[in-house]
């Protein structure tokens, strides 16, 4: 597998194009389309946020009942979320202007909208964005790198990514883009994620493949539940790579998966680095857990934990806020034998033995702390299973009471 | 029932000390014990997080198995968590040592700690401090005073309360002290409640009225199972009020219950709007729901959005994202009937009429925002239930980002 410069246009017969429609930003493009040059299987999954956006309802229909899928249509600013039947409305409209304009069914168009919860889109603005988007498309990684700056909202950086590998003499590719930013829980804030790719698979293991694959990306970003109106992950998959196509759970299969996984890790952990003023790329993997899900749930506790993101900010070794994190996550653990270490390029330190203060160096701590990126591991010593979550530290003048406490 | 000026030495028979031990601050009281004259009843309600504290295992025993209950000894800076078989030991000793110099039973002692997680105690520190603590107790406003300024930790203000009423001709008392400051989750941070009252009453109604009383004062201004290693609520009863002893569920009970409640809503309103630079106290109510449960776990969810927060924070009106939090809570609710209303001394306004935009006045509603204290009311029409949760705002720089996403 090669990571390759690319985005959303990468994998072959993905074309893209962005304008600005003015639906809430004045300067700069609110909207974005992607396109296949051939019908694609698609699958997606959805927030599980009891209020969905209108464009999720739309969407979670398309993956499970259309044939095939052939456009994405995305606008940033307002969110098309709590609008009712009007809401639904614009939905279909803007698939069926979207429709007309590229000569495909409108169940082939997936809708996107991220931004303002509440307000009514313009729908004329958006017909006359998607004439635009229509006559605009191609596939150069120009393209795609503006569509995928034209779906930013409070984002400071655009996100993509694009890996290839063979499976025999043929090349796939995969490209994606994502928007969504790492405030303090990094799902809070609409998490849009498109992948594209020109593997010939069969829906069902394109369908099985990403749903196994977000448990360990996107969703060790997030808490469990605590999910925005229209957090949507997208994945179409249009056959052009002309490998013998995946029917079964085989060696090309497991190819497929490794490489998604290489592309959802990363897209969500620039999500979760891309905080405001974030200085500080939090990893925490806990490992030797007895199950897989109780593994997830921990590391999740503990990257999401204020306090421990403050204290990272401050390189404070402050480890105590760890086991209150493990803690409150519910899970049982033996509190006399684990360890915890903190990691980063500046090097390694144990800061837990056994469950009790291990007698650290302060000073080595606080180096190792002061990197950009650094990792939490947490060794339960009680089964085989690992988990690893992504956060970022919290840095603004609030966090000061927190990161000062100890000192 | 009358609110009094005082605190935890205003019910009969209560008294206080404070002093210096030098266990993490060099420069202020950060012991503090209270005493009652005659043997106690006595009850307590502690942290769900997996991981106790030393104080809490220590404490529950006592609460649950001894026969009475005389003193309370309180340490600040260090939390005697993660701290195995020497924190217990601490636990033990300080306890033996305040029973030799008060010549009351050891397991007639509570300990309490908060600070730091994983540091030990320094025990010849916390001896020394309970001979001080133990030669200078007293009765005064002041003492009292005092010993709830010794416990605070990242608290900005000191926090106490009582109240009076009358069970017959006789006047009860309720006095109180608690720490814990709103910061993010006003529950990350220790939460320790100290309430001495006079009343005459039985154990097992003790409990029962504490038990219920939690459920809508402290447990509200919580993330449910988000609490720290050392969270307490400690109730004493002396009987000292000799009011007829309550046994029984009758008008006295209720007259104690809702005069607790006054208490505990209020211990709880000052732990959530101090935060270090809040501004706005933040007071959900849903209204109507379908089961009392289902209200508390709303309420609970839109009070600690830190989306909302942040809005509040911006006097901005932007009211999609309490439908969002509602939304993330878990629970059903029809989307199509739902009311939302801002109210503050500023006037109040309807956002919401039915689920959608009520097409309000900004300018109207970003003045009732810009209140000191502001009601968030949900109207859910599918029931008869209520339930309300207290929080601050987030009103630091790193807010902004979400603060101004809308304008």
């Amino acid at each position: 597998m090669e990571i390759i410069k690319g985005g959303i246009t990468s994998a072959k017969g993905f074309n893209a194009s962005s304008t600005g429609a003015g639906i809430k930003y004045g300067n700069r493009d609110d909207m974005a389309m992607v396109y296949s040059d051939v019908p694609c299987v698609a699958y997606g999954v959805f927030t599980s946020n009891v209020v969905k956006a209108a464009p999720v309802i739309w969407d979670r229909d398309i993956v499970e009942k259309s044939p095939y899928v052939q456009a994405i249509v995305v606008n940033s600013g307002i969110a098309n979320a709590c609008t009712g039947e009007i809401g639904l409305a614009v939905c279909r409209e803007t698939a069926e202007k979207t429709a007309s304009m590229l000569d495909i069914p409108s169940n082939a168009v997936l809708v996107c909208s991220t931004g303002i919860i509440g307000k009514q889109l313009p729908i004329d603005k958006i017909k006359k964005g998607i004439e635009n988007l229509s006559k605009d498309l191609d596939s150069t990684y120009e393209k795609g790198h503006k569509a995928a700056c034209a779906i930013m909202t409070t984002d400071t950086v655009s996100k993509e990514y694009a890996v290839q590998f063979n499976i025999g003499c043929k090349t796939v590719t995969i490209g994606a883009m994502c928007k969504g930013s790492g405030m303090i829980h990094p799902n809070m804030c609409t998490m849009l994620a498109f992948i594209t790719t020109d593997i010939c698979i069969s829906k069902d293991l394109l369908k099985k493949a990403i749903k196994n694959d977000v448990l360990d990306s996107f969703n060790m970003i997030s808490i469990d539940g605590d999910t925005s109106t229209n957090d949507s992950l997208l994945v179409l998959a249009n056959g052009m790579a002309e490998n013998e196509m995946i029917t079964e759970e085989n060696d090309d299969y497991s190819a497929f998966c490794a490489a998604l996984q290489e592309v959802t890790k990363h897209l969500s952990k620039m999500i979760a680095s891309d905080g405001e003023g974030s200085t500080t790329l939090m990893e925490v993997t806990i490992k030797n857990a007895d199950t897989k899900e109780h593994a997830r749930i921990m590391a999740r506790s503990v990257v999401s934990s204020s306090l421990v993101k403050s204290a990272i900010y401050g390189n404070d070794a402050n480890w105590g806020r760890i086991p209150c994190a493990l803690g409150y996550s519910g899970i049982e653990f033996n509190q006399e034998i684990y360890d915890i270490y903190y990691i980063s390029s500046n090097g390694n330190i144990q800061v837990v033995k056994n469950g009790l203060d291990s007698g650290y160096d302060e000073s080595i701590a606080t180096k190792i702390l002061s990197s950009d990126e650094v990792i939490i591991l947490v060794d339960l010593k009680m089964g085989h299973e690992t988990a690893t979550a992504w956060g970022c530290d919290l840095t603004y003048d609030y966090v000061k009471i927190n990161a000062d406490y100890r000192s």
